[in-house]
C-alpha cells in the first residue's frame, strides 16, 4: 500500500522529523510505500519563525484587557493561520478573557470550532468566555453596505462584551 | 479597556471581515477601544490560496491508501501549518484511515492534538484509527544517529499500521 | 476558603478515592476548608456495577451490525446515564459503525455533544460516522401524533443510515 | 441488518424518546432489524430525576469558593456518574473556579477526560483552571497505608489550589 506521512511542523528544530523517519522505516519494514510530505515544502511560515510582525502582535496582546477572536470553522476546527497567529505569544495572554465569535454559512456558526478553540485558550493561560456568539447563515446577514440584518445579534455580543469587561484583570495604578 | 479583535481567516472573500467590524464596531460603542489584528498581516499564507504545492498534496493524498501524521503538540491543538495543509484538499481524503503520531518533550506525548485531529479528520470522510502512538519525552528518545531508543515503539507503531491496513478502501480492479 | 471536592466515580475499588483523600489533606494544609462529595452518595448506579441488563445490553451489541444513539446535550456532553450504558460494554462495540442523532430544543441540535461522544467512541473501537443528524428545534419538531413535520430529515437520516449500512463489518458465513 | 437505537436519555418528558421513533420507522423503511435501548432500562437514575440528595448537593455548591474534581477517565471521558452529578445543578456553579485532578492506571493521567470536562464546566459558567494534576500509574502512587509515594504531586497540586484560590469570586461583606 502507499501510505503517506505528514509532517505537520516546520519548526526550526523539529523532533518530530526524528519520528517521521522512523515512522516511514516501518512503513516500509511492513511493505508499504511511502513519503515523508513535510508542511515546509507548502508554503506557509512554519510556527515561532521569527518575524517582525510578531513583535507587534505581541505588543497589543500584552497590552489587551482582553481579546475577541473571529472565525469561521474549517473542518470542526480552527484554520490553520489563526493558530500560527496564537501560538506565536504565550505570557502575554496571561488571565486574560477570550471571548470567540464563530461564523459559517450554514446554522452552526462554528460552534465546534468554538470547543477547539476554548481548550487552547485555557492552556494559554486565558479566561474562556461562557458566551460565545454563533453568526450562522452569514451569507445572508450583512446588506449590501455591510450593514447586519437580524438586530438580535447587538445584544448577544453585548452580554458577550459585557462577560469579558467583568473578568479583565484588574491594572495596577501606577 | 482595550479589547482587539483578532480575525482568524485571511482566505479571499472571507465573511468573517463583516462580523469582525460589526464586533468592532459594538466594542467601540460598549465604550472600548479596539482594533482588528489580522492574520493576513502575520505572513501565513491563508487556507485555500491557490499554490503548485497544493496540486501535488492533492495527487498524492488521491493515490494513498492511508496517511499517518506526526506531528507535536502545541497549546493543547494542532500546529497551524498542518491545519493549512490538511484543510488545503477535500474529496481526495474519502474513506481513507487516518492514524496520528503525536510527539512531546513531555509525557503526554500529544494526546489532546490527536483527539482534535481526530474530530477534524472525521469531518473530511477519514476513518480515525483507534491505534495512535505517543512518542513522549522525545528529546531523550533518539541516539545520536537518530536511532530510537526505545524498543517497544516498534511494537506500538505496528498496531497502527496493522489497523489502517486493515481498514484501507479495497481498490477496484481495473 | 471551602473547596469540596467531588469523587468522581461509584466503581468498587477505585483508586480516585485515595487521590482525593491526598487532595483533601493538601487543601486543609493550605488553609482550606474541604470535604468529598461522593458520587456513590448520589444515588446513580456506578459504571461496572453488575446487572442483569449489562449481560442483556451486550448480548444485543455483540448482535449488531451497528447503533445509531439518539441523545440530547446537557451542558455541551453527553448524558451521564448515557455514558455509563456505553462504558458497560467494551468486546461488543470492535469495528461496528456508530452513528449519532443529536437533539435540541435550540438550534445546535447536539453539535458538541457529538463531538465528544465520536471521541468516546473511537477508544471503544467503532467507527464514528462522518454524517450525523441535528433535530433542532426539537419542540416544535413533531406534531400531536408525533410524526415529523419537516420532512427533510428523512433524507438527512438516510445518508447517516447510508453510511452506517456501507461501513458495516462483514458477517462471516457460517 | 440489525441496528439497534440507544436513547440516551432518561429525562422525564424527554423528546429524544420522539426521535428515536422516528429513527426505527426510518431504519425499518429501510430494510434494517431494529430496536429501542432504553437508558431507563438499564438502572441509572435519570438526569434531573429529584432526589433529597440533589438539594443537599445544590447547598454545598453554592457555599463553595471553588471545586476541585477528582476522576478516572472511561474510554477518553468522563465517567456517567460524575456528569449526572455536575448536571444536577446549574446556577449554583456561577463563576467559580473548577479545577481537575485526572486518575489512571496508565501514563496519561486522564488527560482527554480533563479536556472534555473542561468545556462542561464553561457551560456551567465555571471559570476552568489552567492547572490540572495527572495522577498517572495509579497503582503504585500510595503505600499500603495510603500515603502518596511521589513527593512531587504535593508542588504540581500546590499550583492547582494556589490557582482556585486566586480565582475564587470575592464573597460580599455582610
Amino acid at each position: 500500500m502507499y501510505i503517506p506521512i505528514i509532517l505537520g511542523t516546520g519548526r526550526e528544530g523539529r523532533a518530530s522529523e526524528k519520528v517521521a523517519k522512523f515512522v516511514s522505516d516501518q512503513l516500509s519494514l511492513s511493505g508499504n510505500i511511502t513519503e515523508i510530505i513535510d508542511v515546509r515544502d507548502h508554503g506557509a511560515r512554519a510556527t515561532w519563525e521569527p518575524s517582525p510582525m510578531t513583535v507587534e502582535y505581541k505588543r497589543k496582546i500584552k497590552e489587551a484587557d482582553g481579546v475577541i477572536v473571529v472565525s469561521p470553522e474549517y473542518n470542526h476546527g480552527y484554520p490553520g493561520e489563526l493558530k500560527m497567529l496564537l501560538d506565536s505569544a504565550y505570557d502575554e495572554y496571561f488571565g486574560k478573557p477570550m471571548g470567540i465569535c464563530g461564523v459559517s454559512i450554514g446554522i452552526l456558526g462554528g460552534a465546534r470550532m468554538i470547543e477547539q478553540l476554548r481548550l487552547v485558550s485555557i492552556e494559554l493561560h486565558m479566561i474562556p468566555m461562557r458566551e460565545a456568539v454563533m453568526f450562522s447563515n452569514v451569507g445572508k446577514l450583512f446588506d449590501d453596505k455591510g450593514a447586519i440584518i437580524d438586530p438580535s445579534y447587538g445584544d448577544r455580543l453585548k452580554k458577550l462584551i459585557d462577560e469579558i469587561m467583568s473578568r479583565a484583570p484588574k491594572k495596577q495604578a501606577v
